[in-house]
Formats: C-alpha cells, structure tokens, sequence
C-alpha cells in the first residue's frame, strides 16, 4: 500500500509540474561549451572538449548562489524543466528542483554539465566529446584510441564551465550516483569551492566489489561481434551487446520488490510454455527486460559505456593513495543520502565514507531513502527526503 | 576477527578430513544409471539419458535409510568424501556428510545424482546427458536441438535412480540453491516419497526478479561468435562468452565483505596505473575474477548453462499453475535455511515459501546462516547450522 500511495503521489507531482509548467515556468535551453587542448587527469591533452550544460534560476550579481547538480551514469546535465512544451517528462530531479522546491530556482542558479564520453553520444538533446566523436588526427571517431577519463576530469571540465561564467565558488554540490562520485570528488580536489556538498546513493570510492561488479556492464559489448576492438559507425554498432548490458544495468538498479510488482502487472509465470518448448524463447519478464533496454540503446554508444565503466571503477575522492587521503582536504559540510533497498551501491558504501569524514572531524551528516526501487530511489523518489535536503542546503554553513 | 575464525575453523575442518581419511574413510566411486526412452516433463522424449551418481554410508535391509542430496548450479554428485587420497578437495558438502556428522553416513545411506546438462560436461567425473552429448540421430552433439529440460526432469532422473536400487521412500531429501528447487519439487511431486526436506539458500520458485537475473548468466554465451546458436564443437567453443558468465556468477554468489577481502589481499586500488593508462587493461580484482572463472571453464559446456538457466527459470514448486497449488500437496516436514547475505536468492524467496506452508498448516521450520560469504554461505559454510540440521533429520516425524 505504501507503493502505490508512492506512485500516486509521484503521478501528482508529475501532474503538478504539467500545470505549473503551463503557467509560469521558462523552458531549459541547452549551452554548449568548448574547451581547447585539454589536458586530462592521466596527463593526455585532447585537442578539444565540446559539452552541453543547462542552468534553471538566475545567476545573482555576486555569482554566489550557485548549485552545481552532476549526473548519474546513463543520465545527462538534464536535470529538471523541459526543453518544450510537449516533452513527455521533464529532466530526472525535476521534484526537487524548481521554484519553492527543496533546491529552490528562485534563490538558487542551479547548473548541470553533459559528462564526457556520456552514454546518451546520439541524443540530440546531449553533447558530449568522447570515443564516438571523429578524431581530428583521423577524420574517424576515436573509438579505443580516445583516452581513458576518470571523475577528476568530469569535475574539471565543470569547473571549466563555471569559469566561464566568471563562478568561482559554489554554494553547494549535488549528485546522485556517479554523479555522488563528482560530487565527492569536487569537495575533496577543490575544497575551497565548495562549502556544501551531497553525495545521493553513492560511494566515496569503488571498493573491490564495485570494481568488479561494473566489468559485467563492459563485458557483453566487448563480446557482440560488431564491436570490432571499439572500431565501428553507429550503423553497424555493437547493438546486442549494448542490450544486454543495459538489460543488466537497468535490473542491478532495481530492487526485486519493484521488479516483482512489474512481472504481476505482465502477468509473469515461472512455468510459462514459450520458454518450456523452445530455448531460443524467453520468459515474458525477460522481454520486458530486454524491449526496455533496446529502446534505450538506439541514442547510446557502447564504447562510451565502456569508457564510463571506467571512470567509474578508477574512483577514489581526491584521486590521491587512499580515501581517507582524500576525504581529509574536505571542507564542506557533507550530506549522505543511500537508498535502504540499493544493491548496486549499497548503504554501507556511504556509511564508510560518512564515518571516516566524522572520524576525522568534519560536519557530516547521513539519512536513508526508504522505498521498494532500490539505487532508482535515488533518482526516482528523492523528493522523499526534500524536506532534509532544503534545510541542509539552506543552513549557514 | 570472526571471519578469520571461520577460515581457521574451516582449514581445521579440512585438515582433520585429511587426517581421518588417510585412517578410515572408504573412497568413492562415481556410478552410471542408464535409461532409455526417457519421458521429459515437456512431454519430448529423450531416446537415451545416462548420469552419473555417488553414494557414502550403506543402504540398509528395509532401505529405509536415504538420504538424498540434491546439487547446485555449478556443482555435481560429488557431495562428500574423495575419489583417491590424493584429491585436493572432498565432496563439497563434506563438512556435513560424514560418519558422525549432521548428515551420520554410520545411520543413513547419502546418494546424490548428476543432473541433466549438467555444467561440468567435460569433468571426468561427471556422467550426464545434455547438449553436448551425441545425439544419435545425427552423430553429432545435440545442441540446441536438446530439449528443454526442468527442475521437474532431474527429480525424475533421481527417482529412476533410486528405483533401480530397489529404494520406494526417502529418509530425507536435501539441497542448496537448484538443488533447494529438486528438493521442494520431490516434496510436492512425490509426497509419499518425502517426510523431510531441507531447503538451503533456495526458492519455492523463480519469481520474476530471479528469471530476469538468471537471464545475464546467458548472454554473454549467446553474444560469443564462437557461440554459433550452439553450433560449436569443444575446441571451437563460445569460452569467452562462458568466462564472462562464470564471473557473474561467482561474484553474484558472494557479498562485498567476502570479496572485499580478496580484494586486500591482492592489494586491489581502484586508482589503478594500468587501467587509467589503457581502456583495454584491467583492475588486478577483475584479473583474479577473471582468472578464477577462466581455470574452471575448461570442463565446462556454455550450452549447457544455457540449459540450467532455463531449467531454473521455469521452476515452480510441483511444476503446476501456482506456488500455493504446488504446496499443498506437500506432507514433508520442512526446513528452510537462507543466508542471511544471500544476493543471489535473498532470504525472503524461503520465507515467502516457509510462510505459505505455515499458513496452509504445514510443519515448517526456519532459520538462517549467518556469515559473510553471501549465498555460498549454504555450500562452503553449512556446517554452522549442523547441529539444527542433525536434529532436524534425527526427529521421528
């Protein structure tokens, strides 16, 4: 019951939005930024880096109101509004972000930045540099010869864009899973930036298991035939390979109690005949599964997956020896938020990094996201504790 | 401090089996059933099915005395005991199964059988028939033209194994993971048969989560050009693709605070110089993962995942219209042991089946191993609950 009464109120949120979004609210352009001669964490320079942003709210004269807001691994700097009028839905954390919501657009200059080599390369409403843009050398996308990018250079490309708008400093930083990782990161390498920062459903670092746990997102691209060492065109792109690790990613951030309540309403049944006569056919939950993921697939690039598997597996806060060298640069108030049900970045990776931060003297602080859908809680539902984030963001520090 | 304690008590184990073996212990021997004209629950029948199967203790006169033993996923017949002295590794449930163990092979005659496509094809001690076998009709392996095979069908095999012994009426039957699925599947099918049935880190049934995951296992075969639509021959064989699989697998059969160890102990960091210089090179975690599953590979059949996959899938408790329907036929006494930090089937697949037999006033008992090795936590470290499992077995019904 509580599920439902969940659903229902996500819908009026939803609703809500439509009506107000009649009345008053501006639509979301996206920017674009360029940035030449690059040089990246692992010191190699790319000869340009060209990415999208997009801001709600206004930039005050002081340039001191701004909530940098970095997005999860198949997501983009489209965090709240729409582009028009008729977009089905509005950017992933639209309930928290707007006029009167808990990161308030009406005191607040909230921005968001397109990540490198992000998964969505085809989406017209995303740019991004990464292993499918043409290679200047070459006139051919990158592909394998595009450079390994780690968090640090997600934060640093960010830092490029505030710059640009002559920001020098934020009022706080915001992200939800690798984008916790960004988040984490920026308050660690730039701490004089940075007084407030949230990590929502992530990590201060990918452990072993993380580590390991990410390479079964790589692998089945690396399997498809098409793929070819990283060396194909969008035509003849690695498309099952793509499916089948979108197919995993997306179960992984679920949590069985959704999934479960999906197979009812398909009327899934373990004994069911297509899959019992013939094992070239699947269970209906498993074409569910699958039909979600390839609808998914059509505006992203494989290799791009791989090269954010990779940032991801290589993160440690501060990118320095160890975590708690890391976490001690921090001087921002910091704010933990997992989801109780996640199985992909479980509670106790938070709870680490916020009790070596306590240990170490910092102000921090951590409280869990309830609900049945597991990590998507984190993106889906955190308007459940949007009463816990306002008052943190907006608190003195 | 107590998982170390656990290590050491399991060295201790192992090494007192060494000591107490080279004294008295028999050695086993693996057996061969052969059936013609085998009858599938599909209704498709197979014209020759041949298993392997072992056995510890002795059947006595009134043959009343069997205990079966039902396998896992990845395992086989070779539950207990060793084939020569000089074996690594007994059986793996040899820390229960033993004279004076929770399983006494001086009171009960212990039997387990190798299933249909069992994964280790290619293990010389293992018997069973599959896709890889030679299908007499082409002289060539059967593929996938090898029907579906069920948890239902195993069941069968062992019931004709026991019947070729002359055995009418089990003591016990007894599993972990696919072989909690036979056990309650004997249970429901053959009441008659089961006054007592242990299900270890099981499920009454695949429920839509479970379906779904098992899916991953399988693509990665799938997506393996070697794979050919099963067409293959051993040395041409999808391995790639059955290595990924295997990773998955093992990694989904532990918890982090297991593999987190093993990831100390290989002094695994996430910022790694290897993988942040080249996107082709791996963390040292995924190396050991890699390597562990590639080194058990060799014996294995991709096809014949495919096959156990499916069985597991399709599984249901009774192999009727619904779990309730499958229950109610059960007049077994009833254990149900999960691992309380079980990924793979999470505790609350046995209590949702332990509660509906309660509910239907059925004599049902649970309780749950502790420990940190996730769902292997019912294969490796059983012997936690051995005392609740004698006791179990040893009460009159």
């Amino acid at each position: 019951m509580i599920v439902k009464a969940r659903y229902v109120s996500r819908l009026l949120l939803v609703a809500l939005f439509f009506c107000s979004a009649s009345v008053a609210l501006p639509l979301v352009e996206k920017q674009t930024f360029t940035a030449k001669q690059f040089r990246l964490f692992s010191g190699k320079v790319l000869p340009e880096v060209k990415v999208g942003w997009e801001s709600y709210g206004e930039l005050n004269a002081e340039k001191d109101n701004v909530i940098l807001i970095t997005h999860y691994f198949s997501g983009s700097s489209h965090a709240a509004g729409k582009y028009q009028e008729s977009d089905e839905q509005p950017g992933y954390w639209d309930a928290i972000i707007g006029p009167g919501k808990p990161i308030d657009t009406s005191k607040y200059f909230v921005i968001s930045v397109d990540s490198l080599a992000n998964l969505s390369a085809y989406d017209d409403n995303v740019i991004t540099t990464g292993p499918a843009t043409v290679n200047p050398e070459t006139n051919k996308p990158y592909g394998l010869a595009f450079p390994v990018v780690t968090i640090r250079d997600f934060v640093n490309v960010q830092k490029a864009v505030l710059e640009s708008l002559g920001i020098s400093k934020l009022h706080a930083v915001i992200g939800p899973s690798m984008g916790s990782m960004q988040a984490i990161d920026w308050a660690s390498a730039y701490p004089d930036w940075v007084p407030r920062m949230v990590s929502v459903i992530g990590s201060g670092q990918s452990d072993a298991w993380t580590t390991a746990a990410l390479e079964h997102w790589a692998r089945p691209i690396r399997l498809d035939k098409n793929w070819k060492d990283g060396s194909y065109t969008r035509e003849t792109a690695p498309v099952e390979g793509l499916v089948s690790s979108l197919m995993l990613i997306t179960q992984q951030a679920l949590h069985p109690g959704f999934f479960n309540q999906q197979g009812s309403a398909i009327s899934y049944k373990p004994l069911e005949s297509a899959p019992l006569e013939d094992i070239r056919q699947s269970h209906s939950i498993v074409s569910w599964l699958e039909q979600r993921a390839r609808s998914r697939a059509d505006k992203m690039d494989a290799n791009h997956l791989l090269y954010l598997v990779r940032a991801c597996q290589l993160f440690v806060a501060g990118h320095n020896g160890s975590l708690q060298e890391g976490l001690s640069s921090i001087k921002a108030k910091t704010l933990f938020m997992p989801a109780a049900n996640d199985l992909l970045l479980m509670p106790y990776l938070s709870t680490r990094t916020f009790e070596q931060l306590r240990e170490a003297g910092k102000n921090s602080h951590y409280v869990e996201l309830e609900g049945n859908l597991g990590h998507l809680e984190g993106v889906l539902d955190i308007q459940e504790q949007g009463e816990q984030l306002k008052s943190f963001l907006n608190d003195k520090k």
